[in-house]
């Protein structure tokens, strides 16, 4: 009598929230300190002290702080996005394309729903291992998921397997650089090869295939890599973005949408974009956060913990003997489960306290998810949990 | 090929912003203090000081301020809601099945989404005139939307047409009271009647329809009316809620939706509208707000500025022999246009720089909403210009 499907997704929310909520209870029975939890990308580097004084003088000073924005969001506000984007990415924005929203998951929801026409077999393709909410945004909108496996070496696109599962209902194409949950970058030439095979399938099947690039974790890139920023390399661009780990605010709520003005008919895919948005209850980005972003653009939280905190997990994990995929950015590794099945696997490590997200949540075997984004000392007094997990298996 | 439908919502994204747009433009050219704007219901009393303090005092002191939570919201504030509502009307909540939203749109958008079985001839029925957003979230999810005539002397439902509008394919009932555009209230014997007939139809059809309040304006009621709260009188109910206007906090975006304990199966309820929620793309709602919540239930902004407005409105527009609506609550008032076409009407009291939303936005023919949320000194001002539109009409 009521929608089952969304029953079923809320019955289980997500594995990575019930590990998170396991662990929770786990440390209210033995300690704090006693569990080591990896579960959730929490940020936890503070938010800046200038953003929350920035907050503070918005609420004290503007008269109409807390008023309704247009829906796209305030114009200062898009302008500065417009602004700083194109001074760091070297690219060509407009203002009235840019559209301010509660965040990139509901960018991502958005920009299905503006372009998936329902019943008429569109398809979306995704990479595997990927964030689990894509195939809840596309599904929802009525387009079909199709995964392309990675290179299992490099854990970047398998570019045949792309190549392959391209057709006439191709309607867009989601990737996720720094890459939840490898931490894996696509740098210059990845782009170059993925927007390759696109143009030439656009091409091929005459109409657009729409690229969105979901980029939360852009500024958390820890080696001298450039942000190969998608506007300059593809016309059929879209730009995901949220404030929640650069600043540290996830439960505020704050990020924009970017459609590359030189989309195929940029003007009409905006208004499905608005129309969108108004169609799943959207109304306007919460409008205290859209005030702070002119005053706080370029600005992050100490993103040097996060690298502190990957260098030290993973040269401790490949001492210890396991198989990791080196991360250049996010505050995720991935890491080669001790036994096939990586559900089992994340089983057996809670038995050392060691809270892990199996990879099958990714839409791919045989991996643990491990967020790093913890304090330092959690890392530092699980590397024996780690090195007991390893003996344990090397035992068996 | 992309999403029509999303594309025409986004084009015409309302007549009520074009018309709040047109008024900002005339007053650049002709001055603030000439154009008499009463398009938007966007709340004019300032958000109480206290409110203010609490969220620079949480941004100050908490730590987690900006973290995110669980997406049903803090148990604190789940906790905080259901005391304050147990205590205000004396009813009996859960605190598992009250979910904390990005305000009432998105409280309606998901529960429409968890209640509506798509391709399954679902029918949502309203009661016109009613809010234009009733009629886009519904059929995003999937629902037809069926529209009961008022009375025309009281504008509360005509019951005999509600009760032919009901059917086996009848999924849930929206009301809104106080009302938009109309500003009428549904009394307790209006609540009984609605609520009898919807007991009898569940009875024949065997099967729960779910009756949901949309009450963002439940405080602003301005005569000794006492709110009758439904999950007090009918089981099968769901509230939906916003701080927006009763706290003047309408751009942050925070509200939310009480599933009624004794709704048939409320746990699978709730588990759908946690999964829509999801699907629309809610991760939580803003968590500086979730946390001011506990903090300010029961304060409200300076509501007599509304009743003063009301009553200076009201009794103008009847002594200049206008046919009114008395308004009991929300700070809209309903007037018959001077002319059958409600558009024609409008586009000629632009002419006298009054800014009338024309009824057929509500579904109904014939009528302009205005907007009295706006300084006192505006409707004096504007009491000549609807004069000398009134004498238009009477000289034509």
């Amino acid at each position: 009598m009521i929608n089952e499907k969304n029953k079923a997704l809320g019955i289980h929310p997500s594995v990575i929230r019930n590990l998170y909520e396991y662990a929770n209870k786990r440390k209210k029975e033995i300690g704090e300190d006693k569990v080591f939890d990896y579960s959730l990308g929490n940020p936890s580097s503070k938010t800046p002290k200038e953003v929350n004084d920035i907050l503070i003088s918005l609420i004290n000073d503007e008269e109409n702080v807390h008023s309704y924005t247009s829906s796209n969001g305030l114009e200062e506000t898009r302008i500065a996005v417009k602004e700083y984007l194109e001074k760091t990415y070297h690219t060509t924005l407009n203002a009235d394309y840019i559209f301010i929203t509660s965040g990139a998951a509901p960018a991502l929801s958005i920009a299905a729903n503006a372009l998936t026409i329902r019943d008429n077999h569109d398809e979306a393709i995704v990479f595997a291992p990927h964030f689990p909410d894509y195939r809840v945004f596309c599904e929802n909108a009525g387009a079909s998921l199709v995964t392309v496996q990675p290179d299992p070496k490099t854990f970047l696109p398998d570019f045949n397997d792309f190549e392959k599962k391209i057709n006439e209902h191709t309607k867009f194409v989601i990737y996720n650089s720094p890459l939840n949950p490898t931490g894996v970058v696509y740098k210059e030439d990845t782009i170059l090869r993925l927007t390759s095979i696109l143009k030439k399938k656009e091409l091929e099947y005459n109409h657009p295939i729409y690229l969105i690039s979901d980029e939360p974790y852009r500024e958390l890139i820890y080696d001298d890599i450039k942000y190969p920023f998608i506007t300059n390399y593809y016309d059929n661009s879209i730009v995901c973005y949220s404030f929640s780990k650069c600043l540290s605010l996830p439960g505020e709520r704050i990020g924009y949408l970017v459609v590359n003005p030189k989309c195929y008919d940029a003007a009409s895919l905006f208004y499905a974009i608005r129309g969108a948005a108004w169609s799943l209850g959207y109304i306007c980005a919460p409008s205290l956060f859209q005030r702070m972003i002119p005053l706080t653009l370029g600005l992050t939280s100490d993103l040097n913990y996060y690298r502190i905190n990957r260098d030290l997990l993973y040269q401790n994990l490949i001492k210890i003997g396991y198989d990791v995929i080196y991360p250049d950015g996010a505050f995720y590794i991935f890491v080669k489960a001790l036994e096939p099945d990586a559900i089992q696997f994340s089983e057996t490590a809670k038995k050392f306290e060691l809270i892990l997200v199996p990879s099958d949540s990714f839409d791919y075997p045989g991996y643990v998810r491990l967020a790093y984004c913890v304090k330092k000392e959690v890392i530092e007094a699980s590397i024996k949990a780690f090195k007991q997990l390893f003996d344990y298996y090397k035992d068996k």
